[in-house]
């Protein structure tokens, strides 16, 4: 972070509560998070959840000693995996995750951190934390990791049916997610399709195709990409709906399950295999490492008036941890505002930009 | 086969101009069928192409010993990989893609395979060989390996912009293709979505669910699945519409490359991994063939009037020879006639089920 960030500072409201893990690992993130220096000098860190719990954890796990730098928001309740998204603001008014989402919005916290229920993340954002102006809905933007490196994919799940200005939306939000997050200058946006003809994939892909090329030098966009090309190094940011997108996340992370089962299971069969399995353990490692969804920690809703990190469910404290991680990223690179003038503009093309015949 | 089936035999067109490793691959293809067993003894081969190539290329493979099961359909052009789709019919008529499909539309073949270009062989395919009565569109069938066993998805991208009704289409289809090809008697059906909650992906999921159930038992529906299940035991079946399929069969197969990628430079750069890697040569050949796509030989476009088998554009002679089998087997369950009469069915289920408010 930059010097005038450091004397800054941020406030994040991390929701403790509604990850499988529990608040024990939601703190230990918090721990790890002061200790590794993610959470930077002049920032502060509020816990949101069960109080007397969180401060006996809090105990625990040592980040007690910093009293003006943690502060507890109490919660009695909390968002269960299950729960319905839409009823989550009436039935869990005084959840960890609504009180999180209610400091953003009232500018007690610059950003929530949240392993909840992803559903009623996406329905309690929207609605506690309103889309910017000129947007409509959020986008889920996951970082994936590809041969070399990573890319953003979104939306992973927040608008399943978006309309060509919710994909051109994800564009120009995806390109800026994807400077502060992979540092990337000038990111190449693919418009994921079924074929890179013109012409393919329907009247909402013609049309998309058609204003991302509008937009001209306000974005780096390379054009169709096919499924093929997801892995491969065409684009840095891969442009869908939130249907295609959370079925391809999860189906992807389903395959890398099994691909692990089968080798696994392989190796312990097979008596040849155990010898060599042995010495071949930390490229099984590597490998599940490159391709654990939940080391690429949080997954912002890119274009809500404040920012909200959804870390995976399942996610550990070095999950969590990075979730926070890339939150202060994107704050210390003033994503917010710049992603405010991004959708004015693509709004301005998009009204400048007829249908055609 | 039957004793009937083997008795009436079937009329194969093989299309052996559109792949990419060449007629000669496809010859080879007939070849193993004959030696395999896979075209039967009352079955005959139609080769379709240049006729004097495939001439000298049955003699190299030694099938011209078989005058009265093997003919020739000569024709001078083929579909390229890049050729549009739409013009294929226009620029292409004398294509072995398109004569073969002609021979089928006429009644002098029963199946049509083909390595050649998939979006020419849809466009081509529908409206040479026209969809069944009561179906708009025909779906492209994948077999997908899974933990155990294999499922079927579909439409793997023939209609992109699929209605509820041509997703109750491909449930129906799909689960007769399933008996006769993964020889399961009541095959689960799932319909891929991005929440098993009911009214979670949008309208178009709704519908289509509503009429899922409203089938009765006339189809084993086991409600939505999401992406985690796909490779699971969930379903047997995965209904989705042409867009996500497709995108969702190309990435799977860009991941499966990327895993077996990284597992070869790692093994090669290791010391350690190179001994321990010869070990598990044999590991990594099952797990590459687990999950090699062309494996699963063909695909079918059901819904058509006639069987056209689309098998990988890079099919080795066990691929196309898998597509051939695939095919037979399919005629063999008379699932034209079945899926003729389920058509009808669905359709009625559509007339008598009002959209819900």
């Amino acid at each position: 972070m930059s010097e005038a960030t450091a004397t800054k500072g941020y406030r994040i409201a991390l929701d403790c509560m509604g990850g499988d893990l529990g608040p024990s690992e939601a703190v230990a993130a918090a721990a790890l998070a002061f200790k590794e220096g993610v959470i930077g000098p002049a920032d502060t860190l509020i816990l949101v959840g069960h109080e007397d719990n969180l401060r006996l954890l809090a105990r625990e796990h040592r980040i007690l000693n910093k009293p003006e730098r943690v502060f507890y928001r109490h919660a009695p309740t909390a968002v269960a995996m299950d729960d319905a998204a839409m009823a989550v603001l009436k039935s869990k008014r005084d959840s960890s995750m609504v009180k999180a989402l209610e400091m953003l919005k009232a500018g007690e916290a610059d950003v929530v951190v949240s392993t909840g229920n992803t559903k009623a993340l996406v329905a309690a954002g929207t609605i506690k934390v309103r889309p910017m102006e000129g947007a409509e809905r959020p986008a889920l933007a996951a970082i994936m990791p590809r041969r070399e490196g990573h890319f953003i994919m979104l939306d992973v799940g927040a608008n399943p049916e978006a309309k060509p200005e919710h994909l051109l939306h994800n564009a120009v939000l995806g390109s800026i997610y994807a400077q502060c997050s992979l540092g990337i200058a000038n990111p190449r946006v693919g418009l994921l399709t079924v074929g890179t003809e013109e012409g393919k994939g329907g009247a909402r892909i013609n049309r998309t195709h058609q204003l991302l090329k509008a937009m001209g030098d306000r974005i780096n966009y390379v054009g169709p990409v096919e499924g093929y090309d997801v892995f491969g190094d065409a684009c840095d940011v891969v442009v869908t709906d939130g249907f295609t997108g959370n079925v391809l996340v999860k189906t992807i992370e389903g395959l890398v399950y099994m691909v692990r089962d089968l080798v696994g299971s392989k190796v312990k069969r097979n008596p040849v295999y155990i010898a060599s399995g042995v010495a071949m353990f930390p490229l099984l490692r590597d490998l599940k490492g490159k391709l654990k969804p939940e080391r690429y920690g949080g997954a912002p809703l890119l274009g809500l008036t404040g920012l909200v990190m959804k870390a995976h469910g399942s996610s550990n404290r070095q999950g969590i941890c990075s979730a926070i991680r890339l939150g202060l990223e994107a704050l210390g690179h003033d994503a917010g505002r710049r992603m405010q003038a991004a959708l004015a503009e693509a709004n301005q093309v998009v009204a400048a930009t007829p249908e055609e015949a």
